[in-house]
């Protein structure tokens, strides 16, 4: 990585580091979330004891800016959610054939749970289905649409009957997807909610939304292109080559990314034509993971690290589709050859727009990858690509998962959970989300090192894969990081599944596939008949920086699940004790405050929390 | 007004102007729209030709803050009309008692325009309307679900065919309005549409949202409550009386405010118990226009004037609903007797909380007149009600300017064409929207007054209707500042209909009533067979504050009608060259951008802008 940031500052690029420090010093007002622009009297910039032109204190604006982080969160994953949904039903209902049904036992068992008939052709019961999740975008108020039920379908399937309770007891059970989104920027507009408690029931409200989204594209992620199994890869920018045809896909929409995949395969033979011995398709934050999860593509960067695989000089197209796509890529792509190409909602002017949607998927991914090819030719400046590459294993979906238990005990989860309670795994933590250039490189790698020493086990997605990943984090060999404790358990597993050991963390795929998370710990709760709330287990986003991480957030507390992330709530000690106190009542769970923000006191804090857990249940 | 502001400093009792003072200097990067809070790398503060740590320039920022206040607006609007419409259903299923069908002819005539069935029971005819009103919040792509269409049925029989050829071509003919509003989140999350032309669209596709629901909320209004019809009342803060238990009702939400009309009518035996005469209901903001146009309610205050109202001593009681309630309302009741009950969506700490909704409707409106009325012991302070009152008139929906013009001609638009056409009404304004602490008291009468002269007549809503009134600009007499070929109009028409003129500036309503000022335009429109962009008319929100105002500008300028409002836009002259010159290609409008923000300049702006359109029709 240093390698291309020294190419970059001799080729002229600017980089998002670069700009990170021409930004500083930020806003105290707006890192303490204490400036308000919800109306035009405004904006008013507030300390706590002060008051807006309005009358709002520092609790309502914390509160209120909060919500609205979390609705655009919200927002983001539910209208993924639809593109998939809508997906679905174009194919059952014939109007499409770019896409098929791969998982279709998992379409069956997801119509079974919803309790449909599921006999008939499976286009029926895709269409079913289809229809089954359009209700969680249709559904207005439960008494005037009976045979809508009370609240979203795909929650009933997806989380535990005791969340449904306490949510409905607290008044915090969403009705559709959109109407809370929508509703939150309602309530949240000026001289509407101003009450810091009744606020927050509204983040969790949409952070159960984001989590309900969630659950419902990763199922029919699965159903439409395969469920994830036992995958090995590389990470690292080193997996580009010089001699190949280089292609990135970035964003969030496997609809996309797979058509590149399938399309790159079959006109592999036109980059032989320009000169390439073929084309090589690498993969930029989550449709980096998705099709690493998929089809074993290898792992090209996170989301700091795109501009950098513009940098090497050899990467012919970065293909995007919407979310975490920085409008800086058009700006770095200029400096050398690379085509931005756009085709959904991330629109950056001067990229290529070639529309993308089911209708056109193929010509689409066949123009995209033709734009590649042709562009090959054009190579300008001197091509750098860094040598080193990680391997590693990927596929962790909750079936790989349950398929390597099993070769241990015939009850899978019998060996998870009396590993839980005898200490070999001190605990499970996911470690999600976001880069933040605020943090240096190895920010995260240490909050993970530090945790796997104390044998915690970790679940990770998204761009904190892609570290783990590029640290080497998800080979056998990371054991040796391990406590004793957890190096023994991996080992076994490992041992019983042809490996020397499982990696203390596991890669459960894009962030959309913090679901497969929650579906792995309803197991164990379930299993072990444990509250979540009771379990030794935490959340983290260490280094949050998009509003889906703020949405997951309040999702992971509105599942009992206690988390660790810098929630931007300095402005208000209201917010701040409603997060913690009130939180635990409400739901069992709270925000984790380390001392400081640094790797080791951030590991401590969530041990300390999974400790407690543990010594509540008699657990050592 | 200085009478209670000088009490109030007496009384050591803080204002918004005092707030506003506070706030001072303001940010100017909030100001010019350029900080950006949309990710937690930042926040950012950029200027032109500088770029956010994503790579965001300026035009990006500004455009994508713009798209994110206009959906604050339209969710706000939307949640409104969706609240109206579950009480039609609710009603029309026998589950409330608590509401009746009012206006039975509007019902049947909005069932026929949306091509239904009208024959059949009037609760079976409502149904239906209600349905076809909720398509509007639950379809999801026509093509999937043919039988709900491909659009809003409620644009369909609200705007002209012309719009909706229109809006289709440019693409911005929103789906549904939860989904519209819930996608410019997505949209305008970190990473996603970077384009100012696309994120310009959306939020005009947003904007259309809210007038469509505007349109819903007072046809259904109407239904519910009945058609206003021509009322003469009075304002200012002098309708307060001493001697009554004094009630506000503020906000937005007649559902609530009919019914505190209705029982504080049925109850005011009981207040005589406790030594009053009998109980006066007085309107504040939007909830006052509502009361006033169906029951001649007197109007107390605008939004800047409600903690007013309180400072007077003599206020039992303020009941709130929705919207533009500022919490400072609670501080200043905590110094007097006054109690502020909140009721539906805007909550504050330290209020009375009555739960409000259509169930139990009655009873929550009976226990709130009692608390008024049982404060009536309590008032403490010196008691000082402004002896200013102004008499108005209101009440001009569409129907009683017809019916006025019908006097004139039995052909009731030709009066009003040819007005147009000969000059003697110059041009049109919708001189609308909030009052804003940043602009002293006579700032938009002074703007009223400036077009007046010029022979321009005025339609108002909301908060400038406040003002408007309490200027004396509703009365017969105000013809005395309009020019001459004006003032002889509102004398015809006045004469024919027993009045020595009607008024230069006519109340339509609250704000949601804008949609009536559509309806107006869109009959001139279609009875001269002029498109809307090319008539001489033009639209106004000089003091614009909430993000509501904002999505009703964008409305304006999708209808074709040329705006002035300070929109935040200053940081980006690619947005403004947008709202301008492609703002004229895309739809006929502009936003109109006067020398300087003095109320003479924004006159001579607005007639300009009109002479240019007369120029074009060759009127002279």
């Amino acid at each position: 990585m240093q390698e291309l940031i020294k190419k970059a500052k001799k080729d002229g690029v600017k980089l998002v580091f670069d700009r990170y420090n021409d930004q500083q010093p930020q806003c105290k007002f707006g890192i303490d979330n204490v400036c308000c622009r919800n109306c035009f009297a405004g904006p008013c910039r507030i300390i706590e004891g002060k008051k807006g032109i309005c009358g709002a204190n520092a609790d309502e604006i914390v509160a209120r800016n909060i919500v609205r982080s979390v609705a655009g969160g919200a927002s983001s994953h539910a209208d993924h959610a639809r593109e998939i949904v809508l997906t679905l039903l174009e194919l059952a209902e014939g109007k499409t054939t770019a896409y098929k049904i791969k998982d279709e036992t998992k379409l069956r068992t997801l119509a079974e749970k919803l309790g449909e008939d599921f006999t008939g052709s499976i286009n029926n019961i895709a269409r079913i289905v289809a229809f089954k999740a359009l209700e969680d975008f249709r559904r207005q108020k439960g008494v005037f649409m009976e045979d809508e039920g009370q609240h979203p379908n795909w929650l009933e399937i997806s989380t535990t009957e005791e969340n449904m309770k306490k949510w409905t007891k607290l008044g915090i059970m969403p009705i559709n997807f959109d109407l809370e989104t929508s509703r939150a920027l309602h309530e949240t507009t000026m001289g509407n909610d101003a009450d810091p408690t009744s606020l927050i029931k509204t983040a969790l409200k949409n952070g159960i939304v984001d989590g309900c989204a969630l659950h419902m594209t990763t199922d029919l992620q699965d159903v439409l292109f395969g469920t994830p199994t036992l995958t090995k890869s590389e990470a690292n920018l080193g997996v580009m080559d010089k001699e190949y045809v280089n292609i990135a896909v970035h964003g969030h929409v496997t609809l996309l990314s797979e058509k590149i995949v399938e399309w790159a395969r079959k006109l592999d033979r036109e980059a032989k034509k320009v000169g390439a011995k073929g084309i090589k398709i690498v993969g930029v934050c989550c449709s980096g993971n998705e099709v690493l999860m998929r089809h074993g593509i290898p792992l090209a960067s996170h989301i700091l690290q795109a501009e950098l695989a513009i940098v090497t000089g050899a990467l012919e197209a970065m293909v995007v589709d919407t979310q975490c796509i920085y409008p800086s890529l058009q700006d770095v792509a200029s400096c050398y050859h690379t085509k931005i190409i756009t085709t959904m909602v991330a629109r950056i002017p001067g990229a290529i727009h070639i529309p993308f949607h089911v209708e056109n998927a193929d010509e689409s991914a066949k123009k995209i990858i033709m734009e590649a090819v042709n562009n090959f030719k054009n190579r300008k400046r001197s091509v750098l690509i860094p040598k080193k590459k990680v391997s590693l294993y990927g596929g962790f979906s909750v079936e790989t998962i349950i398929a390597a238990l099993r070769a241990l005990d015939k009850d899978p989860t019998k060996p998870l959970i009396n590993a839980l309670k005898n200490g070999d795994i001190y605990g499970i933590v996911a470690l999600v989300g976001c880069r933040n250039p605020k943090y240096n490189d190895e920010y995260s790698e240490k909050i993970m090192k530090g945790l796997i020493k104390n044998n915690v086990i970790i679940l990770t997605t998204g761009c904190l894969a892609h570290c783990a990943a590029q640290s080497g984090l998800m080979l056998p060999d990371a054991r040796n990081f391990a406590g004793d404790k957890l190096r023994g358990f991996l080992e076994k597993i490992g041992q019983a599944n042809g490996l020397d050991a499982i990696p203390p963390v596991l890669h459960m795929g894009s962030c959309v596939d913090n679901s497969r998370i929650e579906k792995l710990i309803n197991l164990i709760s379930e299993n072990a008949k444990i509250s979540v709330s009771n379990l030794p287990i935490a959340a983290a986003a260490p280094e949050l920086m998009t509003e889906k991480s703020i949405a997951i957030s309040f999702w992971a507390l509105s599942l009992g699940i206690s988390l660790y992330t810098q929630l931007p709530i300095n402005g208000s000690k209201k917010v701040k004790e409603i997060l913690t106190k009130d939180m635990k009542k409400m739901l069992g769970s709270s925000i984790i405050i380390p001392e400081n923000d640094s790797p080791e006191n951030i590991a401590k804090a969530i041990i300390n929390t999974i400790a407690e857990k543990r010594k509540k249940l008699g657990w050592k």
